[in-house]
């Protein structure tokens, strides 16, 4: 059962494949085909899933999806969306059949699966410096011509590692590098743009390397004062740009286009205003977006990002008009030591809690009928690795809350609680589970 | 290649399987045989690897495993460690074949994967509650006679919906039940002992039920005074085996043999002589320790807690007599961007952050020889999902440590780093892989 565009991804293998019983969320006894999983009527709301279960929310994906093609559309931007946050095939599908022009990985290992999936543009955005994972990558790009992936250098000892290897292993065409650019203090790049263009004239003359154009992750860039991180996001953009034409005017750059890449996911839409100042350039400017969390967004650290980005774009704030939350995780009250505490099957293994614990949200009596919102006050206090602690206001919920209710929670930082499901359950807005979606971590 | 005993369990569909690239530390560019990892003759320290690579030290995993079993057999205790350290079939093997009584776990998908894999004594340490968790389990045991499953209740609630769902699904024999004892302020558990009292009498007095004994965790019992500690302890261990004693007097046990167990990683001694002190029961006694980090300890927070446990034990502190570190993530210095930095390509996806940052061990250009150990101050600031800033101290390892170098790290809390590595690597004591651990999250 198609749920998602498939983007033209070879995805039928995920749906073939049996699922053993013990994978976290399904509530199984036998093995089960995951094609199958779709047709099982599994309600959520009724208790029918092992728990805790992650969920997405099919009708926020799609809205989200839809959103981002547009955004991009109205920039003149690109998107690689960031695959490490979901390492989902059947998520980067969907990307990819809403006009993505890549997928963004972080290591060698995530552009192997990518493209054992199908996926044929990847942007590396990290230095790739491990001899074996050098030779992993140009091993891909002599096995398939069709595939093209682009990788990062921020220093001279880096793209001499890249220069040793290529001599030895010689792709098809020289491998496309971007030099990245970084901040003071923050993490990898070059620190000036001196730095930046000695790098960049190593790769122009570097034998089986192309310079592709100037990277830099903008993300880094959070501080208690936004006013300050909005001047120093457009700056450092600025900067990216102004190495791009400094760059061309030395005639350093030798393919079709220039690529120049940065956005994570709080800042995505100053990138794109900034990319769209970049003009005079010898030939054609390829921007290129990066987010990989507005798929999804969250209830923490993204949501009020995402609010105030939409805020610039224009939106009017009306609920759902902007990037809408997707994943959930739910689990089950397993017992009420205390008035003010319920103790919730679901832990450190399962949702992040390292950019905010999750946020409680709804509850439900497994059964028919539709959850109901928590009241303000709740909160998840603290996680084990297999437990979270639920705070109760005063109020009634002390007394109705119950061994054996659900509990559904948002999440701040969808990328760290990805990683913690090798499978996911997507739900229609019934929470009637219509399928799953994998991960490979 | 057998690098651990197995145990008796079902481990050759393992080494069977045809791994793909693209998993984690593995320098593959086409599938591979999982059996055949041991024979490629790779070495880390020569950067045979894919980085970031999480390794295991096989010497001191046997280490671990015969120092704990000579540990329960001069204490008189059982042992059930916790599997969802590691969720490794492998390593349950191991324990298993080194005396283990059990393997204990936390959910229900958990129990499924040690089922899967042939273990066949599980103390499921959690409140049993969703219901398709609950059939799941009766399922198990009604399909395999062998297969064994303690629960644990905290309630009236809990009980309740344990004898609905035995009622619905009879298992051949009575389902065993423990209390669980918690304590005022912590996690789930009865927080008087006349509460676990009346669950004890509730769960005698159900049909298809059966009172095994009682259980706590004294690890939530952490402070910063380690003497209150230390004492607090003690206390809760004797509240466990006074509560024993009141429910053997008023009969409500029926089985062969009363089951007491508590025993995180930290005061298994203190527990296993609070239990060796339990006297005049009706029937025999087993105390279970459930211990699960003993088998890797750590470099962080358990690496004090089990010094002092050792110094307890009457260990004279020698290197290496106690409990030995067996994890590590190693990482390639992916860029030099200030003096007093390096960026490594291993982050939160890899490694622990949860209890302390990974403590940065050893650094080893990629070729023969042995790595050195990194100076004093050294140490990782920070963690980004795929990053960590490994800032380094004054001195001559801020011009040696180079692009591409190979950085060694232990780990603090292991739990939290194996389940982020579906397969984990074990070397000897050159750094020589001899084969390969899966894990099951």
């Amino acid at each position: 059962m198609n749920i998602l565009p498939h983007g033209g991804l070879s995805l039928s293998s995920l749906d073939e494949q049996w699922l053993q019983p013990g994978v976290k969320g399904l509530p199984i006894t036998e093995p089960l085909r995951q094609g199958a999983i779709g047709v099982q009527g599994w309600r959520l709301l009724h208790g029918d899933t092992s728990f805790p279960v992650a969920i997405l929310h099919l009708s926020a994906l799609a809205h989200n999806l839809a959103w981002m093609r547009d955004f991009c559309a109205r920039h003149g931007a690109l998107l690689a969306p960031h695959g490490k946050t979901t390492m989902c095939p059947q998520l980067f599908g969907a990307q990819l059949a809403h006009g993505a022009w890549g997928i963004t990985l972080a290591t060698a290992p995530q552009v192997q699966v990518a493209h054992r999936f199908g996926v044929r543009r990847v942007l590396l955005a990290n230095q790739l410096v491990a001899r074996g994972d050098i030779c992993a990558l140009l091993q891909l790009m002599r096995g398939d011509p069709d595939f093209e992936c682009v990788v990062l250098a921020d220093s001279l000892a880096g793209v001499a590692r890249l220069a040793e290897e290529v001599v030895l292993h010689p792709p098809a065409r020289p491998l496309p590098v971007l030099v990245e650019l970084g901040l003071a203090g923050k993490r990898a790049g070059c620190r000036t743009p001196e730095e930046a263009l000695t790098v960049a004239r190593a790769l122009a003359g570097a034998p089986g390397l192309a310079l592709a154009g100037f990277e830099g992750y903008e993300g880094v860039l959070v501080s208690d004062d936004r006013g300050a991180d909005l001047r120093a996001v457009t700056a450092f953009v600025d900067g990216l740009c102004a190495l791009v034409l400094a760059a061309d005017d030395e005639g350093l750059f030798s393919g079709a286009a220039i690529l120049v890449s940065a956005g994570g996911s709080a800042w995505f839409d100053l990138v794109a205003r900034g990319f769209a100042r970049l003009h005079g350039l010898t030939r054609p400017l390829q921007p290129v977006l990066r987010s990989g969390c507005y798929l999804t967004s969250d209830h923490g650290m993204y949501r009020a990002a995402l609010a105030e980005l939409d805020a610039r774009e224009g939106g009017d704030g009306a609920p759902g008009q902007g990037l809408r939350a997707a994943l959930e995780v739910w689990s089950v009250v397993q017992s009420r030591p205390e008035p003010g505490l319920a103790i919730l099957g679901m832990g450190k293994r399962d949702a992040s809690h390292d950019a905010g614990l999750p946020v409680p949200l709804l509850t439900h009596r497994p059964g028919p009928g539709a959850p109901q919102a928590l009241p303000p006050g709740c909160a998840i206090v603290k996680m084990n690795d297999q437990h979270a602690y639920l705070s109760l206001p005063d109020g009634p919920l002390r007394a109705s809350l119950a061994v054996g209710d659900l509990v559904g929670c948002g999440i701040s930082h969808p990328c760290t609680t990805f990683d913690r499901w090798p499978l996911l359950l997507a739900v229609d807005d019934g929470y009637l589970v219509r399928g799953a979606l994998n991960t490979f971590f």
